[in-house]
């Protein structure tokens, strides 16, 4: 395939699509391209597909080409003004409807990548279209009935604007201790939502801040025997949809200033006594009577609490997959930044790029497979939640669906604590990689930063969580010390454990670093360290009950002996497991089996370093395996493909790194001029001393 | 001593300064503090000393008072208006002219205290204040002669406001590659500064953006024989201190917006044959005469190189302690909120503070240590580096003076990164450790984030500076093994080299927990950690050299393993020593032993997990030092004395948490109002789909 005639820098992939995928413009990073051991255009059709592909183009090209979407690299927007420009963006994505409902039905896979798309292009937007749609609306359909269903066409609309209020001021993680009340007048037949004190206010809650006219909000139910019936969700009207002004007896307003994410108006609401009608309660878990009684399809009020939070486990999914976009981009940025920068070299008169030093690929390259094994991991991760919900919707009863929602959720416990420390920590890698360049605005690496945090915190923190996915596993072990069975679950990622006994045993040695980029051998090494770190946990948790702790102090005691760093290994051996299946698959194109293997690998033996103790303590042989290996990966370089339009200067324009840096710098407002205030340094000399006290 | 009646919830610590030191005021805090094995108020005294103590007060209350130090938390500022509000308040600075001339010459650490204040303050204040008096200044003193002065004189009254322009666009870490010229023309003795094209600008320049009319420029020195000299600094005035419009030929700009510090102005300039006096070349190292030809009291280009570069050695020490400011502030901000945030609870309706729970303990108490450890570690370094300057004014030529200069050199270029790297972590930990809440900007953990963030990169990239460490460390066991004397260094940080090997072939078992409780034990790992990483470097460098390599690829190829770890190694080992002495130290009060001694232990304990593989590779001993011991260290809450106007919400009102935040967020600027695009809401709908094109 010869080259196209592209002539512009501002290069945009795709927009020939029809005559295949197009080369990329020659440039400093030519060079590296042609090392590359294997087809790029293979490996992203072996990522995407064409749909994909073609779909990700046009929804790049038709956000560039439309001028509210313009922005300038680094510009120095007030939270008001971004605020504003956020809702205009997110009211012109109804205008393109990228993904309609039949697109959905055909391919599910499509909403994601839409998500990833927005998310590239400003996460703030993504969050304010699909809080609305996704979390307002999907909530709404899942969990309420018929009746319901005028407030989600209200949303696709955009009759109305929806939001999702769980998390109080001074409660998050404790959903359970969340003091929100509605408590039903049969007289009126309506429900009278309350704030009991501004401690209760909801808070937090993403499109309340200036925009929301309805809310989804979570309040203890109390009939009018005083009972109460636990957690459930009700539709309240915030705002008058004609105004935006607020409705009676609710104080709703902006949170102000966040550290990211400030195109997203984060919101906080005190209800003072409202009044709704008493359909507006989501009935799904649980409904109310005209006169009064409570009737739920639910014994348990345990089940029916999980149940009613069951609709969240999409959330961490979905965040998982946010992460490794934002790990995507920052990777992107600092690996052509490096290709492109040069300093020092063997002669004086001779730089070399900063991406041949060892030390930079040390850094760099890790993180670079690790979006592979994420990418490899999340896809299937999303599918099998998909799976998921049609089995809710479907109102499936089997075991099979109830261990499917038990498996996904601690995994999802698991995964998103993964993906967004992962990024957190390969962004900072990748702002310090990139010097001082990588501290301008422009590069957007502060800004990937910023938004990828909340990603830490939000649907739940991820030291909390992670807690789940450890209890998952203990109960599997206790599952089968009981004589319950075996451990087999829906998919498969703790099937292992039933050999847990002679995987403990065994012994095996590795000879070489060749040997070691066989994704076989971290595997088996995360194997291990999955049935190790389960046996010390329950250890020591039986070790804290015996002295005499209750369950409460016991579990909190084990976290960090072992409870929090088995869950990592379990996460991590998931992901390295199904990214390993892939490249045995005959499926996969074998032109591309070797760079992926060596991926999967060098994943594999960076991640295990962070548990180099354990494996020495209880595997002294594994001794060889130090990650040497990563340097050895210096050849793999793998086409993340991006559209050069959501990444800003280091690597939109990289091919002419310094010119369009300085273009960029210069193209910035009052960059020459003299500031506004300069007669106060000019005259007015400040007497030195003159304020000077003597202590 | 009894409680003040303290009835004002913004309590300023000191408003009583002559009755001692004041009490806290009740409230949710005081349960830990009773629990402290110690006085808070004989630490503080231990720390600081009264005359220090005051001191602070002093500039909190003065600052505290005056209305244009007033901020709102999480404020929305644009750029232009941040970095007025900066240059207003360092002019208000010179009025208070806080540490005069003689109180420098009385006590040197005032100075540092000073900087320490303003950063807590607001490091974009520090850094204008201090680059213009400091950088600016100090170099002009140190570097220029006595044909200079006036130039210093004009700062310090404000007549004129200086830069340093070292840094290119194209070039930071290799300084010998800077492309500016300075040729002489001896017909009109002048220099004629000029840029060779904008990959040459001078970039990054603290203060350039807007403010400077003077600025340090490096420049390759020629003169008229064509021959050139290398860099070498010239005083070149860039605006007209009248007008602040730029001079002839300067095309001077501001580089827009940062990740942080957005209230320093970094600038840019070009040179157009810019000409200059010929005294305006700073002269100490070398000079030109009237008719062209150079002279230098240095024989050795390298050797003067080495020198002009010599007075940035104080940049690293004064960041080292920056960074423990930064996470001083955080820690503070995070131990605060986590004694009083509630959540779970061994019972339904009781909740604990999130500080009780083990997982939290360990993720934060280590950086309070941390903190301990910086505090003890950076003041002895700043004092050695005012030994080294003094030495310098006077000339010393003795080879101790020399040596003293090396062995800072290479304890700066570790102590930077280890300090830069712990406050970025640190300050991260704690924002997630505060949840949500730490995501509010109201918080200040964002802007110190970010205000930090470039202490990893500016005055050389942190990875690159290790370099110049573990070549300080190589050099040193070459000269032993080449017969030429003792491992022997003024501040005496490398003398346990001369052990190297008993330390290498020693053999220890640690028995219990307890035993890791005494510093003495991470120590002695330290000391054989530092010397396995010393043989091990040296060999690889042998080895790679022997394969063939260069000596510059076979330092790149021995980085990653092990002179990296090796510089982190040495710096970790001698902060530990000397905060291990300060806890043996008779001088130190008894009854503060026993917390720094426990605070000693965890902090190298915590810092030893990081090299956890390497010693389990060299030395299977050490298996019972697991980190257990950190949450033996709970009940060590040791006071870090901050002025509460300094930090914001989460700990200045974490007397009454909730009620303060509330106020914060309803204080906040059109916080209920509807927002000002709300017809674009209310009417004109977005027509679904409308602008939906097919693929």
């Amino acid at each position: 395939m010869s080259a196209p005639a592209i002539k512009d820098a501002k290069y945009v992939l795709g927009e020939k699509m029809d005559e295949g995928i197009p080369d990329f413009p020659s440039g400093p990073l030519a060079i590296y391209r042609k090392k590359a051991s294997f087809s790029w255009k293979e490996m992203l059709q072996f990522l995407e597909g064409d749909e994909i592909i073609a779909f990700k183009q046009h929804v790049f090209r038709t956000l560039e080409r439309d001028p509210l979407f313009a922005r300038q690299p680094g510009e120095n927007i007030p939270v008001e003004q971004k605020r504003e420009l956020t809702f205009r963006r997110c009211k012109q994505l109804f205008k393109y409807d990228f993904v309609t409902r039949d697109d959905v039905m055909q391919n599910p896979w499509k909403m994601t990548i839409l998500s990833d798309c927005l998310g590239m292009y400003d996460w703030s937007l993504g969050a304010k279209y699909f809080l609305n749609k996704g979390m307002f609306g999907a909530t709404v359909a899942n969990t309420g009935s018929q009746r319901h269903l005028m407030f989600v066409q209200d949303i696709e609309q955009m009759m109305t604007f929806g939001c999702f209020a769980l998390t109080e001021l001074s409660h998050g993680s404790n959903t359970r201790a969340m003091r929100t009340t509605a408590r039903y007048d049969p007289s009126t037949q309506e429900f009278v939502i309350n704030s009991p004190d501004f401690e209760a206010a909801k808070f937090w809650v993403g499109n309340l801040g200036k925009t929301a006219t309805h809310s989804v909000v979570f309040a203890q139910l109390y009939t009018p025997d005083g009972q109460c019936h636990g957690l459930h969700s009700f539709i309240v009207q915030v705002r008058d949809p004609k105004t935006l002004l607020a409705m009676p007896g609710v104080m709703v307003g902006d949170m102000g200033k966040k550290l990211g994410q400030n195109g997203l108006d984060n919101g906080f609401v005190v209800f003072h006594s409202v009044r709704i009608p008493r359909e507006n309660l989501l009935n799904k878990t649980g409904d109310v009577t005209p006169d009064g009684r409570y009737v739920s399809p639910f014994k348990d009020p345990n089940k029916r609490f999980g149940a009613s939070l069951g609709a969240l486990s999409g959330g961490r999914v979905g965040i998982t997959r946010m992460a490794l976009v934002n790990l995507k981009l920052a990777v992107t940025v600092a690996v052509r930044f490096s290709a492109t920068r040069r300093q020092f070299g063997p002669k004086e008169d001779e730089e070399i790029p900063v991406l041949e030093y060892q030390l930079q690929q040390w850094r760099l390259i890790p993180f670079l497979a690790a979006v592979y094994a994420l990418e490899h991991f999340t896809r299937p991760l999303c599918m099998n939640f998909v799976e998921f919900q049609i089995g809710l919707l479907m109102k499936d009863k089997s075991d099979r669906q109830a261990e499917l929602g038990r498996e996904i959720h601690a995994m999802s416990c698991a995964s998103k604590p993964l993906g967004s420390w992962t990024a957190q920590r390969g962004i900072q890698e990748c702002r310090e990689a990139c010097g001082g360049h990588g501290y301008l605005a422009m590069n957007r690496l502060g800004d990937l930063r910023d938004d990828n945090d909340p990603n830490c915190t939000y649907e739940g923190d991820n030291n909390v969580l992670l807690q789940q996915t450890s209890n998952y596993l203990l109960s599997w072990l206790q599952h089968k010390q009981q004589g319950k069975g075996r451990i087999e679950s829906p998919l498969e990622t703790v099937n292992f454990l039933e050999d847990m006994k002679s995987i403990l045993q065994s012994k095996f040695t590795v000879g070489s670093v060749e040997e070691c980029m066989n994704s076989g051998v971290p595997l088996a090494a995360y194997k291990w360290l999955v049935c190790f770190l389960l046996g010390e946990s329950q250890r020591k948790l039986f070790h804290e009950k015996s002295s005499g702790l209750g369950d409460f102090e016991a579990r909190n005691n084990s976290q960090v002996y072992y409870c929090r760093s088995l869950a990592i290994a379990y996460i991590e051996h998931t992901v390295l497991q199904r990214f390993h299946d892939l490249i045995q698959d005959e499926q996969t194109p074998a032109a591309l089996r070797s760079v992926l293997g060596r991926l999967c690998a060098l994943y594999g033996l960076w991640t295990l370093t962070n548990h180099m103790a354990i494996l020495y303590q209880g595997k002294p042989l594994f001794s060889c395996m130090t990650m040497q290996t990563s340097g050895r990966l210096q050849h793999c370089r793998c086409p993340l493909i991006l559209s050069d339009f959501v990444i800003q200067y280091l690597s939109v324009h990289v091919f002419q790194l310094y010119k369009n840096l300085w273009s960029t710098v210069m193209q910035g407002k009052s960059v020459l001029e003299r500031p506004s205030w300069w007669a106060e340094f000019c005259s007015d000399k400040p007497a030195v001393g003159s304020l000077r006290a003597k202590l």
